[in-house]
């Protein structure tokens, strides 16, 4: 165990890393060549231009030095911004995105306040570990304001249980008033837009094929004989790929000719030329303004013979369509009822916005559908527990040996010690780290195989499996040390009062090992979020390299957007972190009110200047949010049950069964009095 | 182990028994003053009249010795109604409840079939059993056809395993075809009824009050806004309690005047008497007709003064009302959809059929109603998993020293050795048999308590609640031996396997029990329950001793109706037990079968001339039992599982894993290609 001095150490070098993530970010914002690294989405928005003027240096380096004595005023800058403008500016997503730092901060507060007033003091003078004597010096002070210091079978526990239930009662009652703030603004969001045609629009699919008619005719006899009063017109979806493919090509060729006619106006005596081969390089020389005139051209023609073909061929269509209504109620109805006696034909849902929708998905059938949810289902429980056997194997296979028989040339080098050192070093973790890498993408590929129909959904789908990875493989796997395969073996054998025993009774132990992880990845973590270090190296490097022309310019920016389905199952895990310690080690509290503090300072400040979302679902996903908190909440419940029981207070423990019993209901009644269709 | 010669003595001692009650059946239902018991419906239909004729005798006993010779033609004419005949004549809903019968003969005859030729052969030679020498009597030749035959580690199980796939896919592939036989017989019978008011109906809860209007004007205001062109008008609901009172006193007095104005038109030379005091025996002696008359003329008054008084006071008004449509559309429309952005108000749903509501509770609040259901539902676990505990108190306190104690008296009877002996092996027996009556009232209760609007809903909700005791009270509780309470314990101490183990490695040791129970419970008690024993008595006495005019009469008959809370979760005992043995003990399938096929031919009869549906629900309850099937289908797959790993296949169990995922599976599938909201 660490003492307080080892966390003194490590809290102040994550501190001062983050502090110089900050200065560095401080000094580099105010360059204006960064300026578009840093202020991407006012670009985007058209109100940020780039720089002009006549001083070449002012172009790039910000020489006026009062500004560098106000390095820090984009802090508070960020947070100025009122709610309502926010919402107008980023959107309802990111505003409600950010509330969940806030609700962090809501909730871990005031638990942190009383569990340092009530438990800390308790713990204190609990005195199990100073009654060893001097000669245990292992025990540090971290542990004597725990509950390890609580002596076995004392009446001092019923502290802890009466906590455990304050801090329960106070996250559920922030968390009910939270829901009735963000379904409101939901609410108000909805209302206050301007008509888009989403809102009169239903997305159909699952058009059962008729030998008469094609499926346009089809869905038009269709909603005129069902919804004859309110039925608007629709709109087949075509499979266009090709033409998707030509567009694509049509864009780059533009790009170039842009880029040939700019520098013909900027040296109007010398018409540039090119080469037909190969990237430019071989071939004929010839014209380029003409040339790439001559290929657009060409390529228009076949655009425009591609979407003649496509319209007309009916096998291009897939029984899939919009149908929009004359008014919002007749949308809402069509969506929320069933419009045949066979529910697997004529699946109707609200259209998601035209921006959200997944087009590869329109298409599965029903029973392909139910196929898909099954396969993935079993790959994800696979993924989850056994992810760590293939990695294994490759690393098994990837050893210094291996390497040398396959690439015989490289054994001299290899085979320096120090050089051998460091490859054994590092190979075996280099393939648990690529697949951390790739993990999200494979986790988003699943949610695409599920037949998922708009990118929101993806997104929120991606997120609660990654959930689960992480509340197995990150939480459960740092207490219990041990693979999950090892873990459900555990799980499967023992009685399931001994798993949560054994996982209870390891919890104080690893307190200090979460502080110092919550210090890494939240602290110095969120801190290197906001230099934003990669997008700044590849906007410098394509900026230098291959920007042609403005467009390029535009498309070098990387504002990136708020990686839903990676970063909110990881601000959950701090959510489970804080409910599991708040009874058990209250030091560990302060750590997470700082990092959620910290970080909504940091995100709102990125979603103001920086991401630009691919879409706006209106918050939709907050239920996910309030559900998982919810399960993290009561797993935290069942542990401390599990902590207890092994500090030899049985029979008290059976108070706390209540706990996760009640909170299951209210997390059932919050779903019922917000309306379960809130999507 | 009991050997096939004790099976065949129990077996023709319950044939006889069946056979006994079948025989006095036929007679008694030929006389013609049974004929309100055994024809029940037909009288309420109004098809058949009480016997007229001169001679005496025959009204009372028939002496056609012809018809004595066909006595048993009752079999062949319950089973000649076509099904359409039988769904006008009797409701769907229980034309839909023998379909569960039938379902069970046409899943476990073909399993039946397929197990005796295929497992019962390899069974048959697996010759572990003979191996163990001739000193080993024990074991039966019943045990030789089950899978106790096959060596410890034997591919032969292979043979199980995949018969157990078969089995399954049977399974799944029967529910299927029957749920889509089902959907379509419900949506027939809906669309071809003649026009009901509740088709145009929604009942509409938890009207928030309004300070300015009345709970009527508020609910019309609210529909003409949001529904303008499909309002027709609403119906508000009163709490009349005293006016129910009124009115059943009215309708009693009104039978006493009948009685004596026929008892004066029998004898019209004397005008009866009564007298005003206690049940006619004191007080003065009146004019009965004229004393009649006037109470029933100041009770018809108070009835108009009461009902005026309902009407006129706001504070009768409870906050639902009825509120109907001018299309089916609109109130599907209505009914499926949230009114408000508020969703615990003005919730609505389909209205039930209006002798299908349950009237008490339509006044509850949202969050009572949350309140009530967790209530209900620890409520419901303790009362599955401790019920012993208040038994075993009684039982403890209602010994014979307690008796003597408080009633001294006694003490010379009891003391008798032979009634001692008769007291103390009865006594702890009543305690429980009381409370096994009492089950079906207590699960009812609660679930009135739970606060479900209407009697087909409770009727759904207690059968689950039923059929959650029935299997961890009844087919748990035989398997291990021990209360409930103890199983809880040994299911949370033990590892999860370990406990499917233990109950799968006893599951063929009990087949024999089981085989005793299916003809105890199910032949001999399906045959008692044609003969009407306590509804034939009953009749007798009241028709003896109380019976005073043709209205007595009509309400002397009990036609009783089909108790779907009790009778259906003891239906899904034997499909869990067929599922259940089907793989490990084939020798019991046979008494499935016939318990099925039997059970069909009874109720169809009870359901054509005796049993009187108190309301309609258009088989609504089809979900409910698919379910039930499914999940008995899978704790038999997770059963096998725990059966086979005891028996050193560990390995080739592992395939059998993927079994209960795949039944889930199907299950959601059903599920969504059924309609979801098929209620």
């Amino acid at each position: 165990m660490a003492t307080i001095g080892d966390i003194c150490v490590s809290a102040s070098i994550n501190l001062l890393s983050a502090l110089a993530f900050l200065f560095a970010f401080g000094i580099l914002r105010l360059q204006p060549f960064n300026d578009r690294v840093y202020f991407p989405k006012w670009y985007l928005k058209g109100i940020r231009g780039s720089p002009t003027g006549s001083n070449r240096v002012k172009k790039f380096v910000n020489l006026d030095f009062g500004t560098y004595i106000r390095f820090l005023n984009w802090m508070p800058a960020a947070l100025h911004m009122p709610e309502p403008e926010l919402i107008d500016h980023a959107g309802l997503d990111s505003a409600v995105y950010i509330r969940i730092y806030l609700l962090g901060v809501k909730i871990f507060a005031p638990i942190t306040l009383l569990a340092f007033m009530v438990l800390v003091p308790v713990n204190w003078f609990g005195k199990t570990l100073q009654a060893r004597g001097p000669k245990d010096l292992t025990f540090s002070s971290i542990d004597k304001i725990s509950i390890s210091n609580i002596p076995f079978g004392s009446d001092r526990f019923w502290v802890h249980i009466v906590m455990s239930y304050v801090f329960s009662s106070w996250t559920c009652y922030s968390l009910y008033k939270e829901y009735k703030v963000i379904a409101e603004m939901r609410l108000r969001f909805l209302a206050a837009e301007r008509r888009r045609p989403d809102q009169f629009t239903v997305l159909v699919r699952n058009v059962p094929p008729d030998p008469d008619e094609s499926v346009s005719e089809h869905i038009e006899h269709f909603f005129c004989v069902n919804h004859p009063d309110h039925y608007l017109m629709h709109q087949v979806v075509y499979n266009a790929n090709k033409l998707a493919c030509i567009a694509a090509e049509k864009k780059k060729l533009i790009n170039w000719h842009v880029y040939y006619q700019n520098k013909y106006e900027r040296n109007p005596s010398k018409r540039p030329t090119t080469r037909t081969g190969f990237l430019g390089f071989l071939g004929n020389k010839v014209d380029a303004i003409d040339h790439y005139t001559a290929i657009i051209d060409n390529l228009s023609k076949q655009e425009a013979e591609e979407r003649e073909s496509i319209i007309n061929n009916p096998n291009a269509v897939i029984p899939a369509a919009f149908v929009s209504f004359k008014t919002r109620w007749a949308a809402a109805v069509c969506a929320q009822t069933q419009q045949t006696s066979n529910p697997t034909i004529w699946l109707t849902e609200w259209a998601p916005e035209p921006r959200d929708v997944f087009w590869e998905n329109l298409a599965i059938p029903y029973f392909d559908l139910n196929m898909r949810r099954l396969l993935m289902a079993v790959a994800l429980f696979f993924l989850t527990f056994f992810f760590m056997i293939p990695i294994a194997l490759v690393q098994s296979l990837a050893n210094i040996e291996a390497i040398e028989k396959v690439l015989p040339f490289l054994k001299p080098i290899i085979e320096k010690p120090s050089i051998k050192s460091v490859i054994q070093g590092f190979l075996p973790g280099l393939a648990l780290k690529i697949f951390l890498i790739m993990l999200p993408k494979i986790l988003m590929t699943m949610s695409k195989m599920e037949g998922i129909t708009s990118l929101s959904g993806l997104d929120r789908r991606s997120a609660s499996k990654y959930y689960l990875f992480v509340l197995v493989n990150v939480f459960l796997g740092s207490v219990i040390t041990g693979t999950a395969f090892q873990q459900l073996g555990q799980f499967i054998n023992q009685p399931s009062t001994e798993f949560t025993k054994t996982v209870g009774s390891t919890i104080p132990m690893k307190a200090t090992f979460f502080i110092t992880y919550i210090m890494i990845d939240g602290w110095a973590g969120i801190a290197a979020e906001i230099l934003r270090l990669a997008p700044l190296i590849t906007f410098h490097v394509k900026n230098t390299f291959l920007v042609k022309t403005e467009q390029d310019r535009q498309n070098a920016m990387d504002p990136g957007s708020l990686e839903f389905a990676t970063s909110e199952p990881r601000i959950q895990l701090y959510f489970m972190l804080g409910h599991v310690y708040a009874p058990v080690t209250p030091f560990l509290l302060p750590f997470i009110v700082v990092f959620f503090a910290f970080a909504y300072m940091i995100f709102r400040h990125q979603i103001i200047n920086v991401y630009n979302q691919q879409y706006e679902s209106g918050g939709s996903f907050w239920p996910d949010i309030h559900g998982r908190v919810i399960s993290g909440l009561i797993i935290s419940q069942i542990l401390l049950m599990g902590l207890l029981s092994t500090r030899g207070t049985d029979k008290s423990t059976l108070v706390l069964i209540a706990q996760p019993i009640l909170t299951l209901w209210f997390h059932r009644y919050c779903k019922g009095s917000n309306g379960e269709g809130y999507t």
